[in-house]
């Protein structure tokens, strides 16, 4: 079973920000045994973006995206999505009234561009965020699974180990690890370690 | 004038480390001009990383690589560039000359297989390394043109300063460059903000 990571968001190409939220990633799917043979970076692009997970989903059986599911005009991820699993994005008032709920409680005013975090991708399940105000989802389609989540790293780890890896463990029925050692050592080079150790 | 970055490394994709030399190299393309509009981490796996260079390839004209260049069995690099660029490995003295009075001058001695990063492939400009032992080189391809830079952050580093952002000022005649502007603000969420300067 192949994953890969997709991170969005032209502040990464820039190098603004350095990207943390694949190393964690690729960590946990370590852990629960899925193998990662690529991950992505792209801007914020909706055809770049569909380009990049329909690559992806030719490759592999899970696409986790991170970051565009906010509530700006950059934000691309639902629409690249649907655009590549060959779906419309659907408004759903469930998801509205999270996130006005959200706002609620936060005590602030709810903008109508926030309007636009209630749609995703048709038939997607959607993934409640209690850490933010951008609702996640999971899109099952026959060309793969892809699993969209938000590209600020608390919001993301939250979702990633509360509903993502079980969903994963369960569904997918993984039930390997991938086991990684460190070795250290101390006065010699690589290579001769590696002429050491090659056998 | 795009480019593309490509980070080589198992251990990225086991997110045992951050790959920050992506958002460093990003920093000094914009500074120049570059468009940048994907970046790739693959494995230490000569296969998939000589498709994710070509893939790159089809998209950009500047690809960038780092790491794999080392003298260890897993180091695939120069292999995976060759072969995405339709040429074969050869040999040079030179450069073997100039790994052996690194160890020299470090007082260690050369393995074996250090011999191995005195391959290149045919045509290529060699980079020297006067901070490591793995010689880096500039391959310009029908293609597109490939630069393949150590892992190593404080190498990759000197290399881009001394040797590759001159080499792409001059030999792409960059002029441009793109500017980015951080607007930092307090009190109010994104969707508010966005609904200020929408326009």
């Amino acid at each position: 079973m192949n994953a890969e990571i997709i991170s969005i968001g032209t502040e990464l190409l820039l190098g603004e920000i350095v990207d943390t939220n694949s190393a964690h990633i690729a960590r946990r799917l370590r852990d629960i045994g899925l193998n990662l043979y690529f991950t992505t970076t792209v801007g914020d692009n909706r055809q770049r973006i569909a380009s990049a997970i329909s690559t992806a989903l030719d490759r592999a059986d899970v696409i986790i995206t991170t970051g565009g599911l906010g509530p700006t005009v950059d934000d691309m991820t639902r629409q690249a999505v649907a655009d590549a699993t060959g779906r419309e994005l659907v408004f759903r008032q469930d998801l509205l009234d999270q996130i006005a709920e959200r706002f609620n409680r936060f005590g602030s005013r709810m903008s109508e561009n926030n309007r636009q975090q209630a749609y995703i991708p048709a038939g997607a399940i959607p993934i409640e965020n209690p850490v933010g105000t951008a609702p996640c989802f999971i899109v099952e389609s026959e060309r793969g699974v892809v699993i969209s989540l938000p590209g600020v790293p608390r919001e993301m780890k939250h979702l990633l180990e509360t509903a993502v890896i079980p969903y994963l463990r369960d569904r997918l029925g993984l039930t390997e690890v991938i086991k990684a050692r460190v070795l250290r050592t101390a006065g010699i080079g690589e290579s001769h370690i590696d002429e050491a150790i090659a056998d």
